[in-house]
């Protein structure tokens, strides 16, 4: 599987999401008249918001975790993330009953880094750039053996993240597009691969900020583009697809949307005021999509995975 | 029934359920490992948050405007309120094909304004006092001979609220205690019936800020008591007991408990961080009680009602 870089098949797929299934919940999906009569189409929402440590990066680090000999776990893992990831790794970890390492830059909202410690991660601070994570991550490695796990361009990563979109098929057979937002890529990725398995008409669509429109880019370029800047409200989307997660996407994926900041904020607004549940900018940037583009979606039943709801609610964009 | 001041049976409460049944939402029971842990028990939401149009307070609308007759109905039915059952009756009256005339305070926040106005409400403004508000609704009774609707102090609506608890008891018949804010008065009256029908051991407890304990007092003097300021961020508790639901509180309900402010805020923020959802202040109140009083809920399934989510994003309180 992962390990050798070979393509995961639609066995595999569905044992591995029968493996990571008692360590994650099924999360329910949730719809409201308003939001559809808004969107001007049908809306489901898969709330990612409600898994485990509040975000679907739990399938992911579950899934890698799992993959790990037994002498590989003994050691721990490693990763270096700003938010969602590390929590996912710290809980997977002691889930599992190893030993998790995160480095996080000191900048990294107080909220995320509490949860990490809560769920019994271990931090160690650096200064805020990727340059500085990867090398307080290959510190740790060295002197603790422990495996680096990938947010996002690990295959194991992305199949695990990939076990949303085939619990929303299992539960919306009858999809027409699934729509998620991509920042590393783990997500977009796994759920196209997920979508290829368990559906025959669904097809996969990616949402990110005009901001950080890279992956945009690459899709047209056919080559991994990088952003600039990252002047964008959606933080978890500051990131560029990998080598392991751009070959599915430009074979899976059949179109990248783009969204303004104001249509993130106000997609967000939207649906914590009509679903009264709490999403982060990130998830909100594929609801921006639809508003934006109604025509486009007009008729179609339309899949989105709320990617997560850790938010600091000390600073809010309303 | 209701309309001759007579107590309800058990038969005719399960049969009131399964009339508004078709017009509500059967809401979901949340829970969280990490709200357990803080609280050192087990705990049960009951989320009507995720009620039609964001509160309990649908039941009761829907449940007040079912036991009128045919000619009431044609003429509409009218209400004063600040927020949810304003709401509530516009949609009840709009799901069933009646007008609903809305007096509000011109100072109700402008979120709650628009939703009326969305369900279809045909608003008046008056002065925010209690005395433009009755005056307003008399008014429009005179003229359109519009049923007026109290959202506490009324059997029909009482029995409506606590079709809640019914289905919370349906669904987790093992809770202990059930928990509920206290304002009005007709969702813990409401409540106390459905459990005292319903289970043979749950116990039903009152949750109220200290700012407004007129419950707490009422119930300790007997007799109905008022809050001479209510300095209360929970703006849905600020009203007193009626000569309806005050004599099923007393008779039903085996204690008051009361909160700070801080208390209601932490709170709250503690179940929008771990649940991710979106609740009201006054929705806080109930889990702040058992926050400030851990011994007392020990080793209990307690059970609370989130009364609702209606919050203007604009003003929180973090």
């Amino acid at each position: 599987m992962s390990q050798t870089g070979q393509m995961i098949s639609k066995k595999e797929f569905t044992k591995l999401h029968s493996e990571i299934a008692p360590f994650i919940h099924r999360t329910p999906v949730m719809r409201s008249r308003l939001l559809d009569i808004e969107a001007q189409t049908q809306i489901y929402f898969k709330c990612e918001n409600f898994q485990k440590m509040g975000a679907f990066k739990m399938r992911g680090a579950t899934s890698a975790i799992l993959a790990l000999s037994d002498d590989q776990r003994a050691k721990g893992v490693v990763t270096h993330s700003s938010g969602n990831f590390a929590q996912a790794v710290s809980l997977a970890a002691k889930s599992l009953g190893i030993p998790a390492f995160i480095v996080m830059p000191s900048s990294a909202p107080q909220v995320k880094k509490e949860a990490v410690k809560t769920y019994g991660g271990q931090i160690t601070e650096c200064e805020p750039n990727i340059k500085a994570r990867e090398t307080a991550a290959k510190k740790i490695q060295k002197k603790t053996g422990a495996t680096f796990l990938h947010p996002s361009n690990d295959l194991q990563v992305i199949y695990g993240q990939g076990t949303a979109a085939k619990e929303f098929l299992e539960d919306f057979p009858e999809l027409d597009l699934m729509i998620t937002p991509v920042g590393g890529g783990g997500l977009l990725a796994g759920t196209s691969l997920a979508v290829d398995f368990y559906s025959k008409n669904c097809k996969t669509i990616g949402a990110e900020p005009f901001e950080v429109d890279d992956a945009y880019r690459s899709l047209k370029s056919g080559k991994i583009e990088f952003n600039e800047t990252t002047n964008t409200i959606a933080d978890g989307l500051k990131t560029h697809l990998g080598d392991k997660n751009f070959p599915i996407i430009k074979d899976k994926v059949s179109e990248i949307i783009r969204v303004k900041e104001d249509e993130i904020i106000l997609a967000m607004q939207l649906i914590w005021e009509r679903l009264k549940i709490i999403v982060e900018p990130s998830s909100a940037v594929a609801f921006a999509g639809v508003l934006r583009a109604k025509e486009k979606f007009r008729g179609k039943r339309v899949g989105i995975i709320i990617s997560g709801g850790n938010v600091d609610l000390r600073n809010l964009p309303f």
